[in-house]
C-alpha cells in the first residue's frame, strides 16, 4: 500500500493515482531536451532565457518537493495509509459479487449429512472450511483449527432412551416413537441422533403423568396447591421457561421426570396433520418432530468454567457442575404427547396451559383418566443419556489488516448442528464463505486489505452451550479484550424472508443503519434493507426518530454470549426473520429436528437463496465499515440513549419502592447524566477533528474510547452465580422490567422477601451499576 | 510542540531549533536584493547568469520544499512530534536541578503538625499540596482533591485506651503508658494520637497473661499443648505475622486480648536505656515508643469493597467486615512490655522467642510468678476504639502529554502520618513535590512537555489499609487499567543512607537500571547509584551476569497495592536504606511513633537530605523516561527470566509430590517456554525496527502490547478470598516457598490435609497460573 502517491492534491492533478510521483532523473530528462533546440534573436533569446529560468525554476521547485528528502529521509510512505477512511466504491462491489446460487452450493455441501458437534459428520465440515479457507484463489491469509477437550452429552445409540406407559402389572401400554419420521433420505441417515435433552440425567422413574404447563415455577406452584406431585412425572411445553429450568423447577416438588413436547400451538399456528398440513407440505413441524436441545443454564464447558478447555486442564467433577437438570428428562413429538395428553385425568388446566390439541388439556389425576386405555398406567422413562469429554474443533481464518493490525473484527459462526441443521447453523455458515470468497479473492488479487485484522471463527459445539465461543475467549482473553472492536455473529441468518432483525449493542446501531441503507432487499420490488425494516421493527428515538430497533443483546441464545457478556466486546447478532402478522409460530418449524435439511431450507424458507444474500450483504457490508473506517463507526450518544431509556425505566418501576426502604436513585441518574455529557462531549470532538489530518495517534486514541466503552461495563464480580455474566447492563435476567439486570433481579426479590438483607442488595447492585455507568463516563471524557 | 522546525536534518543546520524555517516571503527579499547589483563584460554576465540561475534554482527549490503544501495541506507538524524519544539532556538538566535544601524545606512544612488521615493536620497538607501543584511558576497543569467516605478506627480521645495489672481484690498494680514520653515539643501536640491498634474492637478483657511470641498460629500451639489459653490475655512481639493475625490466630485458642510490643532486639539492636542509648541520643526507640498500626488483612475500604466509597455508595455492615481481630488489642512500649513479660511465671520460653530483655521470657504460669508484684494479678485491657465514616482525600496532579495523552504513567505517595510522620510518608512527599517542582518549572516556562501524560496522587488514608489508593483504582478502574504504563510509588524515600532498594515487576528492571546508572550516589565519593546498589543486593542474571536485584512486589505494604495487584500496572517501590550489616532493626526504629519527626530525620536518617535527593533524582529519572520514551522501556524477556525462575522453584519444591499425586508440571513448563519464545521474538521485532521512521501506529501497538503485559496476568477469580488480588504471579501468599502463589499455597495446604480435593486446587491453580502465562504469551506474539 505504501506506493500510492500523494501530496499531489495541491495541483490538483492526481488526487487518486495510484502511479509513483515523477522522478528527479526523469525531471532531468525534461530540462536537458528543452535544451535541444537552436535559436536566434533577442525574442529567441528572451523565450529561451525565459523558458530556460521556467525550466530551472520549476527543476528546483520539482527537486525541493520531491527530491529532498524531509529530515534526513523519504516522505513517509505510510502517511496516506493511515489516514484512509472506508472505500464506498469497494463495499459497492462487494455487494455486487455476493452470489445466492454461491451460498446455495455451500449449503448444499454443509448439510449433505448430519454434523453433530464432534461426530464424523463434524469433520468433514472442519475439512471442508479449512479447505474453503486455505484457497489459494479465495482463501485468507491464514486458516487453522483450535481443539478443545469439552464435555458434551450423548443418548446410547445401542440402548436408546425409552419412554413408556405401563399398567400397573408391568404391561407396555404405549411406547413413544425413538426416531422422527422419514420423509426424504436425510432422515434415514445412520447418524441422526435420537432426540434426547443433552445433560439430561439417565435414570429410570416411573409415576403418574401430570400436565405442568410451561414447567414454570409459577406452574409448578399451581398444581402444587391441589394435588401432591411427588413421585409425579411432568409434561410440559417447549416455551416459558428455559429448558434445564423446567426439570429444576420440577425437582424440588418432588417430580421425578420430565416430558417435553412442542405444542402446535406454539409452533404450526395450530397446523398438526402430516396428511396435508405438515412438511413436506408446507414447513410446518411433522407430528413426529421433535426439538433437541442442551439443557443447561451455563454456556461453556461445563467441567472447565473460566479455563480453556485444554487436554490438560483441571476439570471440576461432573457432580459440581451446577444448572443442569436434577431429573431425567426426554423430550418427544406432539404426536406422542396428544396421546399422552388427552388421556389425563384430573380438573381441566387453566385456559392459557390449553395448546392446539383437539381435547381438554387436563393436569392429571395425578395420571391417565379411569376411562382411558392407560388407566392407573405410570410413565416410565429409560434414559441413557452420558456425559463424555470429546475433542471439539473451531476453525479460525484472519486477513491481516494493513495499518491497524492489531485491531481485531471477528465474524462468527458455529458449524455444529443437531442433525443437518440447514438453517441452524448452515444458513449462516453458507453465508460466512461467501463473504470470506469475495473477501478472500480481493485480497488475493491484491486489491484490497482491511485497515483492521479480520478473524473468521467457525464454532465448535454451540448446541451444548456455546462451547467453541466460550473456550475460545477464556483461552486468549487478554488479546481479544485489549483489541478486538467487534463481534459480529450470524447463527441462523434466515429463519423466514421478511425482514432484517438485529440484535446489538446501541453502540453499534449507527453503522448497521449505514449498511443496512445501501443494501437493497430482494425480490420484485427491491427496496433498502433499512426500509423495509422499520416497517416490522421500529421505536422512536430521542435524537434520530423513528428507527429500525436494534433488540438488546441479553440473552445467550447464540456465540456472541462470550463475546458481549464475558469480553465486554461490542456485539451484534444478524438474521432475517419473520412476519410475525404471519406466522406465530416460536421459530422456525423444523427447529433443532431432522427436518432442519437442505429441501426444506430451499423450498419453504428461502427458496433462490435471495434472503441469504441480503444476509451476507448486510453483515459483510458492517464487516467492511468496521475494518476499513479511519474512525471506528461507534456512538457513544447512542448508548447514553439506551442507558436514558433504562433509566427511565428503573425509576418507573422501582423508585417509589425504594424511596420507601430509604434508598436513593439520584446517584444512578446522575451516573446516567455524567455519561450523556461525555458522549456529548466526544462526539463534538470527533465533529470539530481533521481526523484524517491531524496525528494518527488522535484517531488512535479516539477509536480506543470507542472500542474499549463496552469493556467498561463488565464487573467480573456484579453477578457471581451466573458463569460468564459481567456486563452490568446486558447481563441475563429473570425479571421482566427491562432495564439494568441486577437491580432489576435483586428488587424483584427483595419485594418478594421483604428482607433488609434482599433490600441492600438492590442497594449494592444500584452502585455497582453506577460505578459502572460512571467508570464508563470517564473513558469518554477528555483523556487527561 | 508544533512550531518547532522539523526536516533541516538535511542541511545539517538545525538539528533542534526552535525557530521556524525561513518564509517564502524572506527568500523572495533575498532574491531581490541579490538582482540589485550593477554589472558588465562577459564574465560579469556570466556570473550573474550563473548567480541569478543559482539563485532561482535555489528559491525554486526552496519554495518547492517548504512553501507548496503537500497533498494540499502543510506537511504533517506532528511528524516529529510522534517520533521524538527521550532526550538525555534534558534528564540531566532535571537530575542538576533536584535541591536537597527544597526538600528539606518540603519536609519541614509537611511535618509541622501530626497529619493523621482526616484530622485537621491531614487538611494543613491537602491545602499544602495544592498549593504546591497550584502554583503559576512551578505547579502542575491541574489539581483538585477527591474525597472518599471511608471506614476509620480511633481511639476515644476522652477515654483513653487503658492497659492495667490488677489484683484479684481489683487494686490496680500497674498502669502502662497512655501517650509516649516527651524529648521534644513535637511529642506534646494535642493531635498526638494515642498509640492503638486500629480496627481493633473495643472491649474489656482481663486475664492471665502469657507471652505468646509473634502470635503465630504455631505460637498458639506451642503454648496450647501445655496449658489452658482460655479466658488468658497474649503478649506478643511485633514480627513474624500481621498485625491483625496476631488476634485472629489467638481467638480460636480461646484468647480474649492481645498486647503487642516491638521487642529492643528487633528494633533497637538491643539498645534500651534512654539515659543514653535511644533517641534523642540516637535513632533508637525510646523505651515508651509505640509502633501504631492497621490491624487489618485486606486493603482499601473495609465496608465498600470493589466499591469506591462515594457519599452514596452502598456499605456493607460493620459486623460483615472480615480480616480485623477478634478481640481486644493494643500496642504498647517495651518498657511496659518489659515490666510485664519479666514477671510471667511458667516455664522459660523456647530461646527463639527470647528478644533483649535481661529477664527470663517465661510463658506465663499464665499469669505472673508468685514471688511477683503482680502475683495473681490480671492484665485488663479497656479499650475504646469506634469505627466512624470520615472524609479522606486524595490530591491529584496531572502534566498532560503532548503525543500520546491518552497513556499515563502515575507516581503516588500517601499523605497522612500516624503522627508527624518525617520518614513515613513525608520523605517520599518532600522528594514527590521536589519533582513536580522542577517538572512543574519546565513546563510552565514551555521547555518541556511529556509525550504521555503524568498523574501526581497523594493518597490519602494509606496508615488505615491503602485506602485512598485503592478507592481510586476502584473509582476509574477503566480508564487506569486500559491507559496507564506504570505505576511509581516512593512512599518512605529514605529509611537510612546505605543504599537504593527497588521492589517491582521484572518488566521495569531495565529502566530502573538505565536511571540508576545515571544518578550519583550522595557523600564525598560519588560513584553511580546502580554501583552503589549492586554491592548491597545483586543476583545473577542468566541473561545479564550479576545485576542488582529488584525484589518482586508480592505484598500490600505501600499504595503501590491496588496497581499491580488489582490493576495489573506494571508498578515499582523506590528507596534508600540499610546496610544490614550495620542494623537488624526490623524497619527505622521511630515508625509509627512520636518521634518520626522532622529532626529525627534531619538527626539521624539524612542529615543534608542528600539520599532524599538521590532518591529523588532516581525516581524523577525513572518517570520522565517512562514519560518520554518513544518505546516504552519494558523488558518481556526480564519478565520470562522471572517466570523461569518461579518455575524452577516450584519445579524443585512440587514436582516430584505431584507426581506421585499423578498432576503433571509440564503444562507449566510449556507455558513458561512459549512465553520465552514470544518474549524474544518481540524483542527481536523491536531491535529489527526503525521505530521513528515507521507508522506511528507500529510502536504505539509494540508499546500497547509491553503495557498490557502485566493485565495479561490478571484473574479477578483466581483468590476469591483475598480482596483486591488479582495478579496470579505476584498476589500475596502464605507459604514461604518463592513461586506462583496460589500454587504454592495450595500445595501447602494439601501437603498438610493430603485430601483428594486440596490436591484438586494445587491443580487448579496450576491450570489458572498455566493459562494467565499462555495468555500472556499471547498477547506478546505478532498481532495477528
Amino acid at each position: 500500500m505504501s506506493s500510492y502517491c500523494w501530496g499531489w492534491g495541491f495541483y490538483g492533478l492526481c488526487q487518486n493515482c495510484v502511479s509513483p510521483p515523477i522522478s528527479a532523473t526523469e525531471l532531468c530528462q525534461f530540462v536537458q531536451t528543452a535544451r535541444l533546440g537552436s535559436m536566434g534573436g533577442i525574442l529567441k533569446k528572451v523565450l529561451l532565457y525565459g523558458l530556460l529560468g521556467a525550466a530551472v525554476f520549476t527543476v528546483g521547485m520539482l527537486l525541493g518537493h520531491f527530491g529532498i528528502q524531509k529530515g534526513g529521509e523519504s516522505s513517509p510512505e505510510w502517511l496516506r495509509d493511515v489516514s484512509r477512511d472506508v472505500d464506498e466504491s469497494l463495499i459497492e462491489r462487494f455487494i455486487a459479487e455476493v452470489d445466492n446460487t454461491q451460498i446455495r452450493e455451500n449449503l448444499r455441501e454443509l448439510t449433505s449429512t448430519p454434523h453433530m458437534a464432534t461426530t464424523e459428520g463434524d469433520e468433514r465440515t472442519v475439512q471442508y472450511m479449512l479447505k474453503r479457507w486455505q484457497d489459494p484463489d479465495t482463501g485468507l491469509d491464514d486458516a487453522w483449527r483450535e481443539e478443545y477437550k469439552v464435555y458434551l452429552s450423548f443418548p446410547n445409540k445401542n440402548t436408546p432412551n425409552k419412554v413408556t406407559v405401563v399398567s400397573p402389572t408391568s404391561e407396555v401400554l404405549f411406547t413413544a416413537r425413538e426416531k422422527e419420521k422419514v420423509y426424504e433420505p436425510d432422515q434415514s441417515h445412520p447418524d441422526v441422533v435420537q432426540p434426547y435433552a443433552a445433560y439430561a440425567p439417565a435414570g429410570h422413574p416411573k409415576g403418574k403423568l401430570v400436565y405442568a404447563n410451561q414447567g414454570k415455577v409459577s406452574d409448578y406452584e399451581f398444581l402444587n396447591a391441589t394435588m401432591n406431585l411427588a413421585g409425579t412425572i411432568a409434561i410440559v411445553r417447549y416455551g416459558g421457561a428455559g429448558r434445564a429450568a423446567k426439570a429444576i423447577n420440577a425437582a424440588p416438588f418432588g417430580v421425578i421426570g420430565v416430558l417435553v413436547y412442542t405444542d402446535p400451538m406454539d409452533i404450526n399456528d395450530g397446523v398438526m396433520s402430516d396428511v396435508n398440513e405438515t412438511y413436506p407440505h408446507s414447513w410446518y413441524m411433522p407430528p413426529s418432530g421433535v426439538e433437541r436441545g442442551s439443557f443447561n443454564t451455563h454456556f461453556g464447558d461445563l467441567r472447565t468454567p473460566y479455563l480453556a478447555a485444554k487436554e490438560h486442564t483441571y476439570r471440576i467433577p461432573e457432580a459440581d457442575i451446577t444448572g443442569l437438570p436434577p431429573i431425567p428428562t426426554q423430550p418427544i413429538g406432539f404426536e406422542d404427547a396428544y396421546t399422552l395428553i388427552c388421556e389425563l385425568d384430573g380438573p381441566a388446566a387453566p385456559s392459557d396451559w390449553h395448546g392446539a390439541f383437539n381435547c381438554t388439556y387436563n393436569v392429571g389425576g395425578p395420571g391417565f383418566k379411569a376411562t382411558s386405555r392407560f388407566n392407573n398406567g405410570d410413565v416410565n422413562l429409560d434414559i441413557y443419556n452420558k456425559g463424555e469429554l470429546k475433542n471439539s474443533s473451531n476453525v479460525m481464518g484472519i486477513i491481516r489488516g494493513s495499518v491497524e493490525p492489531d485491531r481485531y473484527i471477528i465474524y462468527g459462526n458455529h458449524r455444529d448442528s443437531w442433525v443437518n441443521g440447514a438453517i441452524d447453523p448452515s444458513s449462516g455458515t453458507s453465508v460466512m464463505l461467501e463473504i470470506t470468497r469475495v473477501l478472500g479473492k480481493m485480497v488475493k488479487e491484491g486489491k484490497w486489505r482491511p485497515r483492521r485484522s479480520i478473524i473468521f471463527g467457525s464454532w465448535g459445539a454451540e448446541e451444548f452451550g456455546l462451547i467453541g465461543s466460550t473456550e475460545y475467549t477464556e483461552e486468549y482473553y487478554s488479546k481479544l479484550r485489549d483489541r478486538t472492536v467487534a463481534y459480529i455473529n450470524v447463527d441462523i441468518s434466515v429463519f423466514a424472508n421478511a425482514t432484517l432483525r438485529v440484535q446489538g449493542s446501541p453502540a453499534a446501531q449507527s453503522v448497521v443503519f449505514s449498511a443496512t441503507k445501501q443494501v437493497k432487499t430482494p425480490g420484485s420490488n427491491p427496496t433498502s434493507v433499512y426500509d423495509n425494516w422499520i416497517r416490522f421493527f421500529n421505536r422512536t428515538s430521542p435524537a434520530h426518530g423513528v428507527v429500525p430497533n436494534v433488540a438488546f443483546l441479553t440473552g445467550a441464545g447464540s456465540d456472541y454470549a462470550a463475546f458481549i457478556h464475558f469480553l465486554g466486546i461490542t456485539s451484534m447478532d444478524i438474521a432475517y426473520t419473520y412476519d410475525r402478522s404471519k406466522t406465530k409460530a416460536r421459530i422456525y418449524p423444523a427447529y433443532h429436528t431432522a427436518y432442519d435439511t437442505f429441501n426444506y431450507s430451499a423450498q419453504y424458507i428461502d427458496p433462490g437463496f435471495t434472503s441469504h444474500q441480503t444476509v451476507a450483504r448486510t453483515a459483510g457490508n458492517v464487516l467492511l465499515r468496521l475494518a476499513d473506517s479511519l474512525l471506528v463507526p461507534f456512538s457513544s450518544t447512542d448508548y447514553a440513549e439506551s442507558l436514558e431509556q433504562y433509566l427511565s425505566t428503573a425509576l418507573q418501576n422501582f423508585n417509589d419502592r425504594l424511596a420507601q426502604k430509604g434508598i436513593s436513585m439520584e446517584p444512578l441518574k446522575n451516573a446516567v447524566t455524567k455519561f450523556r455529557t461525555a458522549a456529548t462531549s466526544l462526539e463534538k470532538l470527533i465533529q470539530e477533528s481533521d481526523l484524517a489530518n491531524e496525528t494518527p495517534l488522535k484517531v488512535r486514541r479516539i477509536n480506543d474510547q470507542l472500542m474499549l466503552l463496552e469493556r467498561a461495563f463488565l464487573d467480573p464480580l456484579a453477578f457471581p452465580d451466573k458463569f460468564g455474566y459481567r456486563h452490568v447492563i446486558w447481563a441475563s435476567k429473570s425479571s421482566s422490567v427491562a432495564t439494568f439486570p441486577g437491580l432489576a433481579d435483586a428488587f424483584a426479590h427483595a419485594q418478594k422477601t421483604d428482607l433488609r438483607q434482599d433490600w441492600d442488595q438492590v442497594y449494592r447492585h444500584l452502585s455497582i451499576v453506577t460505578q459502572a455507568i460512571e467508570g464508563a463516563a470517564h473513558s469518554l471524557e477528555e483523556v487527561i
